[in-house]
């Protein structure tokens, strides 16, 4: 794992406009929304999830969904993204035309009732009518499974129900799944294997791996996961996102932290990590707060600093001393 | 790496006292550093560095060294170690009985003028001097080799350079060594390549690796280190610490949130978590401003929330709703 130079390539798919831009009180006007996910599809992630067709009243702040699908450039190669929660914001994303409506479904029934106010049994019913009304598009369908890595309330789920549930999700014409450490409880030897049995039982399926950083686990979990075959990470810029559980805490993995340290390991992430930190700096005034993400803070690791003046002068006031002593 | 259980022991030397307090603009009362370290003493930890014989002119912050040193408990099993700077600072040292000098050089010439003020040539007169003062007495001799990892000015240090100096610290009865990664510019492959080539050269000499959270790497690089075969870490309380060159940026390796990750990856640390973390929980009335660890805001990941009653209620208006359909 920690060998130089494994020349491996890894796909970043960049939630920040939806999973970040969600939680955020500020409602961040539509034209600005537009702006950087323009720019984040010219930084190389291979997905952007640019919003939610959510009940305007549950999430105020995506709301503008079908303005901000409408307005976007849809370059080539950057898969466009929109979580769809049910039937009815289907109907939505389809007329949208998105490239890819990311399900999602929590492992726990506890969560599912508590963010989803749905049982499972409720929530595979939703996931059934949504993969028949996309039947005969184009549009792909990923299955985001919450809670994957453990709840806040009922604890560390069984790998079994997490097999179970991609089985039942692939069987209706799902065709990739998302691993999600929603509320950031994963730690690295768990994700590897959890991720390693994943790859084993569904080799064909795509999987993505998503982290949040709640408790600094972050990147040690991406690397667990890459460590165990995942290639797709879901990462959120400026490390935007929570986790209504950990008040205060950091949220999703941060983009240009992750992407900054695989590139420094060797990994060809495919982004220019100097625009997307450009990205980034735009944050802080976007959503009015400072912003996890410490690269933006720290600048890159291979980035110089200039030699002060005093150091000159301490060289030579100590080769003076050195001299005379 | 990253397989289940490897059981295995990590050594952990606690170093906010030293190099967390040293920046803090607040002075924290002397009675109140006593208490916490005496706290700390209790925890598990191998060693505490607790201050520094640093002159109080040049940090003001640790100007009661031989007063704490004075007054705290030194139970069995736990290693008190002081930051001596210079043969002045070890004369205070060995009157106050420390277990160990923590002595430091920067690897980088640069960094060595800049914080120091000495060139490499100076240093090294001055360790040699510590090294003769301390012979006799029952303290040992560390050397923390600063920017290990690399230099904010200069850029990667050589590994040549790096093992130079190990053998240099070694010829003057300087007995372990602290890699460390003074500015957070260290990442996973460079830290398993250096650590690596540190125990192949020197297997007999102890090793502790010092890691910042400055870029978000601090806890992969520990893992990194782990693989390579390094057992004991230098980290800060709360993440205390931090570095002139990234302002804003995390400070050192968090103690709480490391002792969290390695504990559910199957690693003895010897640590009490749930002690130490009413430790974290301190910090930030001590210092006055929130602290960089995430643990002491999310809790550990296995601590559960209490199921909220609005689930209740949303199980049975699902169940409802599902009878209905």
């Amino acid at each position: 794992m920690f060998e130089e130079n494994p020349n491996q390539r890894i796909w970043i798919n960049e939630v920040a406009p939806r999973d970040g831009f969600q939680i955020e009180s500020l409602i961040i006007p539509t034209a600005l929304k537009v702006d950087l996910i323009n720019r984040l599809s010219k930084t190389g992630v291979s997905k952007i999830e640019v919003t939610s067709f959510v009940s305007p009243k549950a999430i105020p702040a995506l709301a503008d969904a079908n303005e901000v699908m409408a307005a976007i450039n849809r370059p080539t190669g950057v898969g466009m993204v929109a979580l769809v929660p049910n039937a009815r914001g289907a109907e939505r994303a389809l007329a949208c035309n998105v490239d890819e409506m990311n399900l999602v479904m929590s492992v726990s029934e506890t969560h599912n009732l508590a963010n989803l106010r749905m049982t499972h049994q409720q929530s595979f019913e939703q996931l059934n009518q949504v993969s028949s009304a996309a039947k005969g598009s184009k549009t792909q369908l990923n299955l985001s499974l919450s809670c994957a890595f453990g709840c806040p309330m009922e604890g560390t789920q069984s790998a079994d129900d997490v097999m179970h549930w991609v089985e039942m999700a692939l069987g209706i014409g799902i065709t990739s799944i998302t691993l999600c450490d929603t509320t950031g409880m994963a730690w690295p030897t768990q994700v590897h294997s959890l991720c390693k049995r994943f790859i084993q039982t569904f080799p064909e399926v795509p999987l993505t791996a998503h982290f949040h950083n709640t408790r600094s686990m972050g990147l040690t979990n991406v690397l667990a996961a890459i460590s165990a075959g995942v290639r797709v990470f879901d990462a959120s810029l400026g490390g935007l996102g929570g986790c209504p559980y950990a008040p205060g805490a950091s949220g999703n993995v941060c983009t240009e932290d992750m992407v900054h340290m695989l590139e420094l390991m060797g990994y060809n992430t495919g982004v220019d990590l100097r625009n997307l930190i450009q990205c980034a700096a735009l944050l802080p005034d976007l959503v009015g707060h400072d912003v996890p993400g410490q690269v933006l803070k720290a600048g890159h690791a291979l980035d110089l600093h200039p030699i002060p003046a005093y150091v000159k002068t301490a060289r030579e006031h100590a080769l003076g001393r050195s001299t005379s002593s």
